[in-house]
């Protein structure tokens, strides 16, 4: 295979200045973008780890947020002197433990809708 | 946890007419993207299934591209008429084979560096 094997998503959505959500873009994630994709070219990790850009991941006042996949592990707050420790924890199984969103971030994400009752109950 | 069980990423990314590559854009992804959204939202699947649009995936003559993780299966030659099936399968722990990225896309990915001879062989 040659998909990734870690595969990186960081959320570059902007929202104009103001707005009470705040944005990941407005805190430098195009910068970080960049700077990942740097760091991972120079550092030859190419094919082993991509990095993409995406739209709102949801989290927006934990930003910047990045997912990783196949693992499934969420970092907020990152900043551009975080990348190393994540490029380095990436390629070696490990997990940046201090930037792990935090467990009340995960309100941001949609629920489920309510089951609707059954007209026979 | 209340981050999404199944994570889809469509690329949305442009690029201008007459590119040899191509798009994913110029084929509709982003109209495609919107409709995921909708379908999404109109099958109560939130809080289950999340998308998020992406730049450039890689295998751009062969999109629009959807990755789903945590699975990573990779999907090409997405169309409108494949949503609800994409989204069937997700949330039942299925894939659509007809809709696999083929094999020799992979080609598109970067491939790792190759080694340097040691200074001393």
């Amino acid at each position: 295979m040659a998909t990734p094997e870690h595969h990186l998503f960081i959320c570059t959505n902007t929202r104009p200045p103001g707005n009470p959500k705040g944005s990941c873009g407005e805190r430098g994630a195009m910068e970080i973008f960049t700077a990942f994709k740097a760091r991972i070219h120079a550092r030859g990790l190419q094919g082993k780890l991509q990095i993409n850009s995406s739209n709102c991941l949801k989290p927006c006042q934990w930003g910047p947020n990045v997912v990783q996949y196949p693992e499934g592990t969420w970092y907020s707050g990152v900043t551009l002197s975080d990348i190393d420790e994540i490029l380095d924890a990436a390629a070696e199984g490990r997990v940046v433990e201090r930037l792990r969103m935090p467990p009340e971030a995960e309100e941001s994400f949609p629920k489920p809708p309510a089951p609707q009752e059954s007209a026979n109950s």
